[in-house]
């Protein structure tokens, strides 16, 4: 796919994966590109977090990004911090910036030391091109395949998004990393605002195992390149991409076979309705009915129950693959057509509170044996 | 187990469970028992659960209990609603004693009606004796085994407790009804808040799949009968007992084979280091590993991260099966011998945050491809 304009970016290997593919990706954009970051809030936040944000307070621009997969550099003490700090200093150095022009991230095992030393003898093989396929594999960890989403506004700027979700092959590789990049220019005054709302409307409506990683982040980098743009286009554009890598990244959780959406409408306001579309898609007995082809709606009951969100369980409704199964009360309905429908690639839950005009959207994924081996079956 | 003095209990077969096994219990105690009540947050409580809400709110006492299990009478409309009045009114008929005296639970499959008529036609055959055994037998859905605990005080009186935890091979089964009994006479004014406390520290640190059900319910019953009592002495029992049948309950837990301890100190308070505990024992990432006897700590510092307790990655200690693995950072050990050390019956792990003076512990049990298997294979 093609990067928006300002930006290059390339890929190598480093051999920190043992499987010797592509672990180094890097990203440059042209000088005065602003930024808008978020970041996990787990206390034991990595040192390119830490970094992060302290980059973030100081700097409104940003030229550079740099990712390691296969070791997330964390739990890694001091040495952490230097390590996090050499991994900036050797990007900016091939990229032809400063360190403090460069964002770090790392994703992989926990509690090892970074070996900055092969990132050091191989970021020199890294070649930058305006194409983004090679950063976008080489910041996989287990995931089994790349995402990537585009939209294109009127008048030519782009909106390119790239992810990485939720394998875990290895012990803690459940970051998320999502970087979206375009070439508008944009109102440097609402973009954190505006990029919070979207990535809570999308990536933080993900959940694969409600388990928080300590590197995830979701960064926004506008160039500028491609002159200004209508503003609800442009955000509509980048909640679509946000929205289209976030689908992704939980139909590729962890032993996924099936994604799992819940569209929750009716609710007392957003924030309760994306609490209880989180809550269903969270569940493990909803995870495990669906994986089993059960179209068991007390379990989706229960979860709006517990979610926080307000509804009369006299009042809700709950329609699963297009068939109304719950309105005020058990609704009869051919079970065995059902179930046979859930059998898609996609199982669908809409759920309408009549509280008010709240809506929010979620997304996970089948509990599977797959996930439990793929969790149990390694031995350190 | 004997029950306290002023107590007696006893059983029956009504047919709502398909197996025929005993799903009727009652329980009768000496009028002016005093009574201490806590159910559910969900807001899809269950008929019983709203009755026993509007009880608590204008009885001090309390005569009778009946509890239905295999059905649990929630999501049933106006008709649930009128089910579980009759329920009570059976089960006053047969105590000898008024509707408002008795309390009812109901635990089972949601969205069936209640088949009231069944009960009618059984509960004659419920033989009162001051043995407690089958209630905690026909209390049961697919707990694998009764839960029960005893405590004697000095001076003799003593706290009998008896609950059902949190198999669901039928769906949403996850109910927990917990039931501690004594025949010492206790202080009206303190009981509902000391019950509270020992709640919060016991039952509600137990975690199985996160899943909080319609019909949990914790109730303290005290006869009397015995006399008073020293009430430190009283109340360490109590949690004594509430503690002993939270780990029975996470033992028990779908699928498991492992029960897992967590306990956490050095937290800045005990609401903290409550949380922490139930961070790590509701991870699925840990639980998973503690499956595969896979000492990663990765995993807990993850859960802890994200548990809102406040701690310095620097200085956190972890230990596991009596084994240092983190101490402000990794600590080196034998891997293999602590991967054995794991297969054992209870994986336990201790904290020390190094915030103050907080404690907390939680229960729960591995994940297994058995949780999976059970939860998605059935078909309804």
């Amino acid at each position: 796919m093609r990067l928006p304009e300002g930006f290059t970016a390339g890929a190598a290997a480093s051999s920190i994966k043992p499987s010797g593919r592509p672990d180094l990706a890097l990203l440059k954009v042209e000088p005065g590109a602003l930024w808008a970051y978020l970041a996990t809030t787990n206390r034991a936040a990595a040192p390119c977090v830490l970094r992060g944000r302290a980059l973030y307070q100081k700097r409104k621009t940003i030229s550079g990004l740099v990712v390691n997969s296969g070791n997330a550099n964390c739990a890694t003490g001091e040495r952490g911090m230097r390590d996090d700090a050499r991994l900036a200093e050797l990007a900016a150095g091939f990229l032809g910036v400063r360190a403090d022009d460069v964002l770090t991230a790392s994703t992989g095992v926990i509690g090892v030391p970074l070996p900055v030393a092969k990132i050091e003898e191989s970021i020199a093989a890294v070649e930058l091109t305006g194409e983004i396929d090679g950063f976008a594999e080489a910041i996989l960890t287990t995931d089994t395949r790349v995402k990537l989403s585009e939209r294109t506004l009127p008048g030519g700027a782009r909106v390119v998004g790239v992810a990485k979700g939720s394998g875990m092959i290895h012990p803690d590789m459940a970051t998320m990393l999502a970087y979206v990049l375009t070439d508008a220019r944009v109102d440097a005054g609402e973009l954190h605002g505006r990029w919070r709302e979207v990535v809570n409307s999308t990536f933080n409506q993900v959940s694969v195992d409600r388990d928080t990683s300590t590197n995830d982040m979701a960064v926004l980098l506008a160039s500028g390149a491609a002159g200004a743009v209508d503003p609800g286009a442009f955000w509509e554009a980048v909640r679509a991409v946000a929205r289209e890598l976030a689908r992704q990244i939980a139909a590729d959780g962890e032993g996924a076979e099936k994604l799992i959406t819940v569209r929750v409408s009716g609710a007392a306001d957003d924030g309760e309705a994306r609490r209880a579309a989180r809550a269903v898609v969270a569940s493990s007995l909803w995870k495990a009915a669906v994986h089993g082809n059960d179209p068991n709606w007390g379990r989706i009951l229960v979860a709006l129950g517990y979610s926080g969100a307000r509804f009369d369980i006299g009042r809700l409704e709950i329609v699963l693959q297009d068939t109304l199964i719950y309105r005020g009360g058990a609704v009869p309905f051919n079970g065995v057509a059902l179930s046979q429908a859930m059998q898609a690639g996609e199982v669908r839950v809409e759920v309408e509170l009549h509280e008010g005009a709240g809506r929010g959207e979620a997304w996970g994924c089948d509990l599977t044996e797959g996930y439990v081996k793929i969790n149990a079956e390694y031995t350190t």
